[in-house]
């Protein structure tokens, strides 16, 4: 199961509507025969790679998937007609399958007589598909908003300059972050403003090939010129101030995993709307004393009506005075 | 040399205006005969009290020092004098004494015929006494600014109430910071508005026995009846809004180690004139979205003037929903 889960983490899938899925074929005597992975919606399920590889080898093996095999036929067939025309003996997975139209394929495997056994290294699998799970779960997409301030909460100076508030090891870190979501989400304000490029670019400060969705919402116009109409990858203007109505565009669309980048203004909307499901926040060792805070109006008045978060992990990203401090944030018993 | 560390470093040792020092007086044989600390200005220095417990038995013997011997008479006489009176044949201390008007021991050691050996782990015995080397080398006290807020840089909601942003663990260990400074230092806003008791307390909130001075600094006038001015301990109020002017007063009194809490104003003022040798931060994962800014305007209109710190520690105090972020910061580049 450990290489099944490492096969599901490969880098470099494209991410879109689909989980990540390993597969490892063992045979009688556990010796490992094949194996597979899923590259991305359109290709085969890592089973059906797995399969493939395996060719008449298959028939009596054990096969170990990170996700239980689905049930029903999407741009691709059912693995689990697959599992059982390959001969496939027994089918260990780790995590059950969270997508009703999807789910129901460890019955439908015992019932053609295989040997079924589920919710092995669950935590871990869940772990590799944390946003997809989610997802699915709760049909929209996973928000993970990005803070990034002084200690005194600014995000820009008065004369809103703000570069830069972050060491260059915390904005290579962004990236690589941004790199595991399927959007980066900005509001109209912050493309007229600050006209970022909105990408993921390399420690060169190139941009990568496969790009996420980028995003901008509001209701104002976005002109032709903005850099984030520059490729690679594509650009999308929804003309909504709703956050949830934001997202229910984007999962139809087969998104799972927002990366909100601000501003103040959107990433008020976003918590004030509790839509917002992860913070990953930076906080740079230094005071501005004046200038745009970092999150907008919230519509708290009161200490007790603050929003408090559970601190999952803390950081220290980057060296000397470059050092950054990243925090990372679930929500808390408050929301 | 550890010893006598561990000695100056003596737990409960009232602040003042002396050095910590520990003192441990070996045999020819290398076995401890008597050892002694530094309880306080007007008692016994450190090797005064380790000679007065070897009695006879300090003829030949070492001293190990954490601090080089004074050289001068203040409350109690010069160490030297003392030491060669006793007999002792051999000097080893850590650091060198910053103190020009006590300075000279080593000179006057050697000048007697005792074998000297200078700056054994002396960064170690710097940092057991570091705000008051800072002190005696700059004249004027060290000053830890003590910082807490929202991770969106709030001290307060937008009604004034702030009980609490920081949780339990964080603020049980301002206390204990706190007990390591000589005076906390308030402006009178802080005491007109939030009325603290501004003490030492322990951890069941009761105060402690021996409390650092209470300083409220400003022109308005402080009332009686505030908090500030019950015991045990006592409190001043300085009717300056200048920091260098409160500092000189301070340290002409004999004060070494300012812990400065407050409010936004007087800390802005402080780092403006470059007077904050350290922040203590406690960044708390809450959000208010508006409220009392944590830090006043500090002048700084444009990005490239951000006062940026060194980054010296990142801790998190208290677990759960308890969990407060704790930053230590130094003097960067800047300033």
């Amino acid at each position: 199961m450990r290489r099944a889960l490492t096969l599901a983490a490969t880098p470099g899938v494209p991410l879109g509507p689909n989980p990540r899925v390993g597969c490892v074929l063992l045979g009688a005597d556990g010796a490992e025969i094949a194996e597979g992975f899923h590259r991305g919606a359109g290709t085969a399920h890592a089973e059906v790679a797995a399969l493939a590889e395996a060719g008449d080898a298959a028939r009596g093996a054990t096969a170990v998937v990170s996700l239980e095999p689905c049930n029903h036929t999407g741009l691709t067939g059912p693995c689990t007609e697959a599992l059982v025309a390959a001969g496939v003996r027994r089918v260990v997975f780790a995590q059950r399958d969270p997508n009703p139209v999807a789910a129901g394929g460890a019955e439908a495997l015992r019932a053609a007589g295989i040997d079924v056994e589920a919710g092995v290294m669950e935590p871990v699998a869940k772990g590799v598909n944390k946003a997809w799970t989610f997802a699915v779960e709760h049909n929209r997409p996973f928000v993970t908003w990005k803070f990034a301030a002084t200690l005194d909460g600014r995000s820009a100076a008065a004369d809103g300059t703000s570069h830069w508030i972050s060491g260059t090891d915390a904005r290579r870190d962004t990236h690589a972050l941004r790199a595991e979501c399927d959007v980066l989400l900005v509001g109209t304000g912050t493309v007229l403003v600050d006209d970022p490029q909105l990408n993921v670019r390399d420690e060169v400060d190139q941009p990568v090939e496969h790009q996420p969705l980028r995003v901008v919402m509001g209701e104002r116009e976005v002109p032709a010129d903005r850099r984030i109409h520059q490729g690679p990858g594509e650009a999308q203007h929804l003309a909504t101030r709703d956050p949830a109505h934001a997202l229910a565009e984007l999962y139809a669309a087969g998104r799972r995993h927002v990366w909100l980048e601000g501003g103040p203004t959107l990433a008020a909307a976003f918590l004030r709307a509790g839509l917002v499901d992860e913070v990953v926040a930076y906080v740079a060792p230094t005071f501005l004393g004046a200038g745009a805070p970092a999150v907008g109006d919230l519509g708290i008045t009161t200490i007790t009506d603050q929003l408090r978060w559970h601190l999952k992990r803390a950081a220290v990203i980057g060296t000397g005075a470059d050092a950054t401090v990243r925090l990372t944030l679930t929500p808390g018993g408050d929301h």
